[in-house]
């Protein structure tokens, strides 16, 4: 019912007047961010998957991987050199662990790709805040000056001129998307915001890993990396840009036993005590109204984290407390896909000059 | 990557030269399979939905219901009048309590829409079966021996030439997917088949009931109506006609605690005791190699529902047991999709001439 | 291998020398606080549950409603008499809907039964408040003021000498636990206090409700009764006495996919900022040394609901931010036990002379 | 209210006239079995855990491992020595992997220890059978023919003599107490039985391992190892001693989205197809009159996992399908307990002239 619109300009067209898909590769299809990549980038109706990287799975078949996608891609796992990406890619995705990207991005970029980066390494403007935090030292700050952070919300513009994306953070995604409108209005005092996260276990990966055992993890919640989580900079670093001086900000992630999804409660003081729900209801739809992938619910509508999984949407509530004087903004998203994999392929499409909702899920996978 | 290959008729175009979608209406459009046909058919390159009809909804808009979905849907639940709903709609899906739409469908169908009914009333050949195990009494003899039963795998070409189809119920799709190659191919002892399949919650429908309850149903599986399930004369029907005589089968079904999917494991004793593993791989590979919802997993591949759940694919993993002289068929589908409205869609696909896995998801909602 | 000590009075033993239980009655004791008060009196080894009272359930077996605990217990819920209860009874737990209790209570205390009642109707000292949140008239005055709220670590000593017992909520229970020695103590600017709680899905009872559905509750999280929750001025009242002025507190309730548990994430300003973790850590575990249900955790130990459920424990964790004067406290415990059933015989323990800890489960039901 | 009644000789007091608990061992506390069988074992009222062993746990603190038991248990993982084992421990569980405890066992035994083995070492009366499943070789067959199988139902008396104890598989313990009364009284034709078994994911022990992730493993199910379980040889073993002959059974595993709890389901032909539902009721309540922990259901009542979870319940549901002539017996239990660590704790209580359910839990937790 609802088809994409799209101009093709010549060059999409090989000699013989066939359409020609833009080629991409991704480097780590394996994880649970390249595996969501992967199947966003085979329903994408413009791109074609031509390359895949990986390290520890080199040479095998990604259906050998994942054996329930063989009738979809028929593509071999290689091994990552970044010359030979380059060769046959026109777009390349880096969902690689932190600190391996920011070895092959220069090699890439020197080469013409477009780059989407799902690591940490190219999100912050200041390298220093990046090694202080993840623990390792960095020279390319030629190349990290160039990266855009890739959150359209914010930066559609700059994204789609960008040649290198960095592409935000699950949970900065989630709490900046609902703290953004007030920061940039004045509207809260910044030093008051706490975000209280809770995601789904998908979020930390593939990795065999003791704490993330059904056994363990399902019936259970508990608060991780408390005052210490490696996204709290990140977040900051955008809420003192859209602040106007710095900003430092509580954030606590929460593991919760489902499968995807994150919810980020954000609580914070009002400036003004006489706003009242509606006023900002009526200020995140003006604050949003060209971002088709927001969704600010009616009032006493709080969003669940289902609403969102299985698509690229961010839905967000507010609750004002008139008792305290607080703001409580509720934004959930699908980590994987607006938080991660479905975030990066938004960003490709601007950066390809498409329509930003092109070949992204729109509908929740419900129930 | 995948785009869909469709030509038009002449007719899909207005006398302006537009394209125009085929109208189809929803009866019971809010439970489960209602709300999962709605997605599907809002993503359907060449369908619209132009009416909405419920009976405890009346009056509601849909958006009211599932407020995730307000910015893709845009209609009001109506007041069920046939009469109204075939000036409307070329297709109608009926996905309403048992007993119902064959008091709907002879006026749809006298008006000249094609009928999807997504309940038990039209999967009967003999309507005393029906009347037996569903309680209810039923005279229109002569519209339900119009109707074809809705598994596209066995009866594509009935299915494109039905005005109504019964679409099967989703235990009985899981379980003829498994048994249907061996029963046509005289393979095994039909009374030696034993059915034991598991189910995710969602196939006990959106109606708040205690033993459906988070609290109760989660951590736990049981089985239930053992021996006595309504889809067991379903089951039979169409295993008798595979056979070509009488069949009795045995069918137990569990409550999983999950939300989505069917695993039916089925038990059967092979007549020949030669045949092998990999002969069998062979065997059902060929007969389903026109069927592209179906996917026969390599030797020593069993399915998780995983796999399937968010799209109409079927997965099927065989062994067999050398020591027992059974062959034991484990298939998985998404129960909401390829078990409901998914079938009911790919059955659409058929009625109408076109290509049967049009705007039909590929890819299971992984991880 | 960690035996009660109990020391008996003469009146325990009867005329014939035998050892005599004490009778314990319940109203209400079908829903899940009911049935785990049941499990937990059942286990006790100084109490009979003689009487059984119900509303809906008159007339049934308390094993046809739970037959998985037809062995354990063998009594017919009763249509709810208070003077018949009081008869056969020397401790009552009532378990019913708010409003109820504040009807039945003052009869049975009249008899001389001692009385704990899991509604909210004692747990306020303003009745204006109850009215306030609760929406109920009540003119009970003169009972409500002899009521003892029923959280032991703050008030042990009243308790035991109680007639009348209203035992908290299960989201207070977490919550006052988090924060008592802060406010006590004047370690926190009280206004500051924000409560993001999280529960499983059965503390909303056992009432068939869309919104627990397995299919609709699994998998996803979210918040509701956002700044309105009526455990809202349960917590600000125990708060105020504890701070000794009216506190106003921030509190948000979450559904997690969970059968049990609640985590309480709690964040608030230190007064002196020079006050370290290791500092805090102390302060608690001294605040809690005579209380055998708490535990806190070890530096960098973050407390997981699974540790707690199926016991009565709390289990408390705490972090400070030096960056952000905050300290972020996270209580667990199990809603249906220290949250409800297992307080309210922790309550009954101390009402009766015995140890606090008599009877109650000590080792959380892992994994 | 469920005092056990104990009666002590002599020996359990010391010199002083204290009582004396039995000092018991564990090896290999660490995984689930373990943890589960210390729990038990701590809530015992005649024993006390004065030893653990473990090999990668080796000088670790139990409480660093499982810091929610901190305040139960205060022993630190020692260096396995069978010698020093059995000067300090008159009973020993051995929860170790397969092919460990044979090499423990002789010594533990020539020092006069009982022994309660959890691997599958002393599960075989035949020796070759174990050896063609388990792929090791041994030649402790002199050993091996003095252990007694533990499944107090069927060997309650030679358990009571035994200085060894095979204590069965999870499977086969749900497995056998289903199959027993009908092979042992000759009514079904054993070849025709086939047990369809789920078990929660808890069976998988604690090991780090991609396929038991709650983010591959919840809202899933599948079968593994179809055809060629382990199990498959220990439930054929105690099935042909039952009906005088060899019996091959088929078995297949499913893995379940729940932490705990196991469903077999039972299919079998009965031999006299004028015996009817009740009949087998009273049958199964016959042959189990003086098994306390295993409890047959009504009829129309088919267990749940959840209501054995907790306990060493095994709950039994019968239903006879008079269209097929088959019987379908559905068995539940907890894994962890009854098909674990529970059943060891049974074993030894029957090993210690005890009473056989003194210290294990009755009540399951629920919900």
């Amino acid at each position: 019912m609802t088809k994409q619109q799209i101009t093709k300009t010549d060059k999409d067209f090989d000699i013989m007047g066939n359409y020609r898909r833009v080629r991409v590769g991704i480097v780590g299809a394996s994880g649970y961010g390249g595996v969501q990549l992967v199947r966003l980038l085979i329903d994408h109706p413009d791109v074609e998957v031509v390359y895949m990287g990986g390290d520890s799975t080199t040479g095998k078949k990604f259906a050998d991987i994942y054996p329930h996608l063989a009738h979809a891609i028929n593509l071999t796992v290689e091994k990552v050199d970044p010359e030979v990406i380059a060769e046959r890619c026109e777009v390349v995705f880096l969902s690689v662990p932190n600190g391996l990207a920011c070895q092959m991005a220069p090699i890439l970029l020197a080469k013409g790709c477009k780059v989407l980066d799902l690591s940490a390494d190219y999100r912050f403007t200041n390298l220093s805040t990046y090694s202080a935090w993840y623990g390792k030292e960095r020279s390319d700050n030629e190349t990290a000056s160039k990266a855009v952070y890739g959150l359209p919300e914010l930066y559609r513009e700059r994204i789609a001129e960008a040649q290198l994306v960095g592409c935000p953070g699950c949970y900065p995604t989630a709490s900046l998307l609902a703290l953004s409108p007030l920061l940039k209005q004045g509207l809260i005092v910044p030093e008051t915001a706490i975000i209280d996260a809770k995601s789904g276990t998908s979020g930390g990966g593939r990795e065999a890993k003791v704490n993330m055992l059904l056994a363990e993890a399902d019936n259970s919640i508990a608060a991780y990396a408390v005052a210490k989580h490696r996204h709290t900079p990140e977040i900051e670093q955008i809420c003192s840009e859209l602040a106007g001086h710095e900003v430092t900000v509580q954030f606590t992630p929460h593991l919760v036993p489902m499968v995807r999804g994150i919810l980020s409660t954000v609580y914070a003081n009002l400036r003004d005590p006489g706003l009242v729900r509606d006023d900002l209801i009526t200020i995140y739809r003006a604050f949003y109204r060209n971002s088709p992938w927001i969704k600010i619910c009616d009032a006493d509508t709080y969003p669940q984290t289902k609403w969102a999984c299985g698509s690229n949407l961010c839905y967000i509530g507010i609750e004002v407390d008139t008792r305290t004087g607080r703001i409580i903004v509720m934004s959930v998203i699908d980590n994987l896909i607006k938080g991660q994999a479905g975030q990066a392929v938004q960003c490709m499409n601007l950066m390809m000059g498409w329509d930003e909702t092109l070949g992204l899920p729109k509908l929740g996978f419900y129930p």
